[in-house]
């Protein structure tokens, strides 16, 4: 247990105030471990500064000591990204947490902004961008507990990334700490300005390796009352690509969600789950395409669109069957079988869930690589597609009993052999081992072994002019220069 | 004259061959001075490479040689930062030009992309992707001879910014030669891919000083057939930006086009220009709103959004009177006096433009601000405002007599001096001075003065990080380091 009364945490409790300051092992739990119970680290204190001035103040402390600093939001990541794990001897460092830094600070009609706090949790957001009539179309199971600095440090997907892109594109302006302390503003959140490096897409994604977040102006949306939904059987997953450029032409900006999805997932959802409803006479389809259009004013004739592209499907063969949902309850009928993926994947077995993503015109190719890799290798496995195919982000799925599950001596080291096997099918398309879930400390090793050299090598030169010292969120990300592994590739 | 026998040409002709190279001062005039032929500079030869390998082997050889490089698009820039100037006595340096690499690599009609080399003539790019029935949405005045290398180099703006953000957001991947001939592949254009630090937005309008452009992913769009058109006489300019709010809420997607103009703008139009019809019976507005929408489906009904939305600030009494174009004709009438203001401006004298933005919602203070102290110090001078409201951008214009301009002994310095005036204001609301021109050389004492000191410190860093000799467009976007002029605010 460490020291409560070293004068570095005398320092700590001067600039962020008792109320700021955590020292009890009890209390700091939450935050010494990620929020599946899988890994747990640990840190001096946790700190929870109130304002831009205390994280400034406690980063040029932590600066003069050595410490390292190890950022957290809602710590609702997959990559084991917020688990504090020093790699200093003697530096056990300390947790910076934002959740007291919780205002709104401006909305701006005119110009489609918010200005927020980082610490402000996304559903907080939600709400104040509909209460003028908006949407901040970040959309995500975790939107009760993930702070927006969090999920600017992580660029997180979701599933308005069609539409809208990934948060990086819903970012109008940073305010961020650095390493030593220094604050760069950068909230004017202009609509253009061309004078000189955009430097705010470096901080977006580096998990908190760069610096800390600690302000964003985000743009704002219209909310788009009008919809329509579909149930696409298509005849193969190239029909849903040659469907997709289709749609691009002529309902491209409507997008709302175009989603493929293989009859090997939902036969599970049917097989686990409750209230599904097959609207097709031959049941699931071998390869379902669900769809979802949206508009900002009424008089968009989307049931119109959806309808004439997909009768042409249906012409030239594309297509082999298809429902337009007609009312709100079928369109949740829809949706419904979709969201239950995760819960009928969870009680079949244990699945190996990918996150590759490869342009949507290398989707089927991709799918069939994999399929082969699969097969080959892990012939007791049986595969699923679930593929947010407007973004090229599948979700190929290697799903395992649970009796053979449990016969694995090493259960960690076999899933990262899977996972190695069907990220390299991606490589091989150019694709990305990690679309929305980040690399953290989970897939450091993946990103130095697939990581274009050239790529890789900029990155610690970027990380090494910003952290010098190798203090911020150290081990996250990029392995230190010196230790990186072998390249296969 | 240079020796073109020296070793260095001899090395460069090797590269890129006799029909790359370019050594008589007749045939390198177009390469060493601005379009405008207002500044010119030298160099040792124009080199033009067929291929990224030979720009590499060019970039390789000028590190060697410790010589500067100095791209070259089309030459359509407004700030010089084309013009080839060495800082290094005895090294004259290189300019090199990408006008061979001029092939459409690959269009991808499911990912909505098109691949192409950076010597690509950006009205190539247009013809290219309407052939697919899509678009590429920069549009701009040079579009016949604007390379879309440079245009990526100086993130154009143009027209059509407020629908579809200026060039940065139409770039999808980026191949970079960076200053020591290494080249950087980022062409897979993945939508999603979270792993590390995205360096492509470095490279994005930094002015050619970071690395050399080869190559570039960009993103498509659907056409938009679809249009409405109005002519609004509004009561002020915060008339126009609560209009602009509303707009937002129920057609902000539609946005193709908002402009506010002043009446002290098309008076001179009108005094100047031909064919100019005002459909308003109180002749020209104090303040007009140009306003395009446009979508992909016929169905919308943007003629009837256009008329509600006008109808509601007609009754709040923030329009005075407005006219929606009921024929191709009427539209055309239109967009011809807001695209004659040029004209008229070069025939009435000499006008010092202003490319400052601000957040919309700050464009009615900035505007006043201006005008009070263009009243102060230019009392002489009238002004007019052209704004690209949607964008914040406010070209806001000091309008000098021909008598008076040719009695001034330096008129460089007293545009400079009307600049600095124009943009000390732009700066009170957090604004930039260069929106969509850039900085080039032209505006690098005002960036030295205007950036946050914090940015600025860094953006001289991140250059030293990938340009530690200063040798890439040297002089161009940056002061070198030690020479920063000492700082007004």
């Amino acid at each position: 247990m460490p020291d409560t009364d070293t004068p570095l945490i005398e320092k700590l409790r001067e600039i962020v105030g008792e109320k700021g300051l955590i020292v009890d092992r009890g209390e700091m739990a939450p935050f010494l471990t990620d929020w599946r119970n899988r890994r747990t680290g640990d840190a001096l204190s946790v700190v929870l500064p109130s304002s831009t001035e205390e994280v400034a103040a406690v980063m040029k402390l932590a600066a003069a000591e050595g410490q390292p600093v190890f950022p957290s939001g809602g710590n609702t990541g997959l990559c084991y990204g917020a688990v504090p794990e020093t790699d200093k001897p003697g530096k056990l460092g300390i947790v910076l947490g934002l959740q007291r830094m919780n205002r709104i600070r401006e909305i701006d009609r005119a110009a489609n902004l918010m200005t927020v706090d980082a610490g402000v949790v996304l559903a907080n957001i939600h709400t104040a961008a509909a209460e003028i009539g908006r949407q901040f179309p970040l959309y995500l199971g975790s939107e009760g507990s993930a702070q927006i600095g969090g999920l600017i440090s992580t660029n997180a997907g979701g599933t308005g990334v069609v539409k809208y892109g990934p948060t990086r594109d819903l970012v109008a302006g940073l305010e961020i700490v650095l390493a030593d302390g220094t604050v760069l503003r950068d909230l004017a959140a202009l609509a253009k300005d061309n004078t000189g490096y955009l430097l705010r897409h470096l901080f977006i994604g580096a998990e908190g390796t760069l610096g800390i977040i600690t302000g964003a102006a985000l743009h704002l949306h219209p909310e788009m009352p009008n919809r329509a939904h579909a149930w696409v059987s298509v005849a193969s997953p190239q029909s849903a690509v040659d469907l997709l450029a289709a749609f691009q032409d002529r309902a491209g900006p409507y997008i709302e969600a175009f989603e493929l999805v293989s009859a090997s997932q939902f036969d599970l959802v049917v097989k686990h789950c409750e209230r599904i409803r097959i609207p097709f006479e031959g049941g699931i389809p071998a390869w379902s395409l669900m769809i979802e259009l949206s508009s900002v004013d009424s008089s968009t004739d989307l049931n119109g669109i959806l309808e004439a592209l997909l009768e042409s499907g249906l012409e030239n063969g594309g297509i082999l069957d298809a429902v337009v949902a007609n009312s709100e309850q079928q369109a949740q009928d829809i949706w419904h079988v979709r969201h239950s993926v995760s819960e009928a994947n969870k009680k079949e077995g244990v699945g190996v869930v990918h996150d590759v993503a490869v342009r949507t015109s290398d989707v089927p190719a991709f799918i069939a690589a994999a399929d082969e890799a699969a097969a080959a290798k892990y012939p007791h496995a049986f595969t699923e597609v679930v593929c947010h195919l407007g973004d090229g982000n599948v979700h190929y799925i290697l799903m395992f009993s649970h009796e053979f599950w449990a016969s694995l001596p090493d259960k960690e080291a076999y899933a990262l052999e899977v996972e190695a096997a069907i990220h390299d099918v991606g490589a091989r398309f150019h694709g990305t081992f990690s679309a929305e879930h980040g690399v953290g400390r989970k897939l450091t090793q993946e990103l130095a072994r697939l990581c274009n050299p050239v790529r890789y090598g900029l990155m610690q030169q970027v990380k090494a002019l910003f952290d010098p010292d190798n203090r911020m969120n150290p081990g996250v990300l990029l392995t230190p220069a010196g230790t990186t592994p072998p390249r296969h590739n």
